[in-house]
């Protein structure tokens, strides 16, 4: 409902990038084909290329690059999706089938290095030599975000600065590299880029951090993602980092986070924990900073209809709750 | 023995390449580095840089940027084989058990994305825009070419054609984008980096059917590969296409290759068959035909002792029978 109302304005932009979506993926390779048709049936809200218009209106014009970049971004974002999914042994996402799942884990290891190959080809083709570096950049990041998260699960002594360079490295990253290389299609003028490139890095922020307080807070699925997957999963997000800097790690909740499976019991003692000891409070609290540094950033441009559905969106990721 | 004197006039920028490529690769992440330590043992003969400094080398001159591209090659090359080696479920690689074998899957995926990323970050920070718009295209092929032999496995119906695009997109591309970026870097004549590229595409072409050839004469194996490979997992290369060719499809030999897990029996069967209707003769041709074209391409710069290197090199790749 909501981001119906925020992708308003960019709505025939965002017809035009699927179209062009759809012909950069198409191949001449039957089963190529079928994985991208199957997929087409998971279109999702479009955020992402959402924003992309959104930044390049407001930074100048939308013209064909805007819509090559947000394809860029898009084809990476999807690629490791793919990646993702066989990382985390993910049998569905969002209701359907991964495709690791439908087909097999080398099928999808080949389609999603084909949407790799197919993004920075395309970057490459976009007369702007920064964006090969910001997509570059942010694929970097996000594979070693990956490999620290992988890292981290079960460690207990995870600290506040690896959970943001997690963050930034596997979500903000990716928001940040759309919100600068939209910008850069449509401006010369470094100031604007560098602004919406923070824009982007808050916004991911957020959204991470929103995301990871609702596995805490969240009642019932909706999105089809389940309650208290982190800690089943062992991974230790902001809430409960804060709560171990309370409650110290030589308790029987550290010890449940290091060891084996826990039983339906033993994870509601463990969000309770964190909700007692402040946890969401506090991460709360750095979701309303970034939240504020998004707006702001916001301020400094004149009103518009496209000023107003960033503005829109970025209330909508604070008070999200699902 | 052949390969050392090959690579002999760019010795002392193959220790600068390998300096910079364990620089390149080098991380804060402790896993990424035990990965590139356990990696650095299997250094191999270094043809493929060799190439690029030689190329560059008749082609103007070597300087950085042809470090550089060389290392975007190198890490291209690098992540397809840790994807391979899980596409093919190895767990050794000349000798070394591989990434996905010793640590696991999900480690081996994200290592290989890490070096994609690397690949083309570094690609994005080269001052020519052209080397990103040939390394991805190099990639996307490689990714085409891997889908269509998976499809092709079993299929008795494939073509000549179906042959020649998958080895030009698995090999030879790669080999193309290598000696076209390496010219690229040391010269700006469209004529010469032309004539390198269509060099390095005859070589990669020349390379793998002579691989495939081997597959069927080989007696023994020193390289770490056993003997009839091809035959045992189903792929129809050139010599078994064009003993298709005389025998016809609606015979025994086709059968096996069709159906289930061949006996060894079987297996001597299906190579006898390929030596009896000419396929290592046909195919040789071809490595005849794309011999004489590189040689061709070669003749046309003067003497030097790369250009003299390269020479043996084409030679070499004529004459292996390992």
């Amino acid at each position: 409902m909501e981001t119906k109302e925020i992708i308003s304005p960019v709505k025939e932009y965002l017809i035009r990038f699927n179209d062009y979506y759809q012909d950069t993926i198409k191949s001449d390779i039957t089963i190529i084909n079928e994985i991208n048709s199957y997929l087409s049936q998971r279109k999702g809200k479009q955020i992402r290329p959402a924003i992309s218009f959104l930044v390049a209106q407001i930074s100048g014009c939308i013209n064909e690059n805007t819509i090559k970049a947000a394809t860029v971004m898009e084809l990476l974002h999807n690629a490791a999706l793919v990646h993702d999914d066989i990382l985390d042994d993910s049998d569905y996402r969002r209701g359907l089938e991964t495709v690791h799942s439908k087909w097999d884990i080398p099928t999808a290891i080949l389609y999603a290095d084909y949407l790799l190959a197919l993004s920075f080809n395309l970057a490459s083709k976009i007369k702007i030599k920064k964006i090969n570096q910001i997509v570059s950049r942010a694929f970097k990041l996000m594979c070693e975000a990956e490999f620290l998260q992988k890292i981290k699960v079960r460690d207990i002594h995870t600290k506040e600065d690896d959970y943001f360079r997690i963050i930034y490295g596997k979500t903000a990253s990716l928001i940040e590299a759309t919100t600068e290389s939209a910008a850069i299609t449509a401006t010369n003028d470094k100031n604007i880029i560098n602004k919406f490139k923070k824009f982007g890095k808050y916004l991911g922020l957020l959204y991470q951090i929103q995301d990871d307080i609702i596995d805490y807070t969240s009642n019932k699925s909706v999105s089809g993602k389940s309650q208290y997957n982190d800690i089943k999963e062992k991974k230790i997000t902001l809430p409960l980092i804060h709560s171990f800097s309370k409650i110290g790690r030589d308790n029987h909740i550290a010890d449940m986070m290091k060891n084996g499976r826990l039983s339906d019991e033993e994870i509601t003692q463990v969000a309770e924990t964190v909700l007692k000891t402040g946890g969401i409070d506090y991460s709360f609290k750095y979701a309303l900073q970034y939240h504020s540094k998004a707006i702001d950033i916001l301020s400094k441009f004149p009103d518009s209809l496209a000023k107003s559905s960033l503005n829109k969106l970025v209330n909508y990721l604070l008070n999200r709750n699902q």
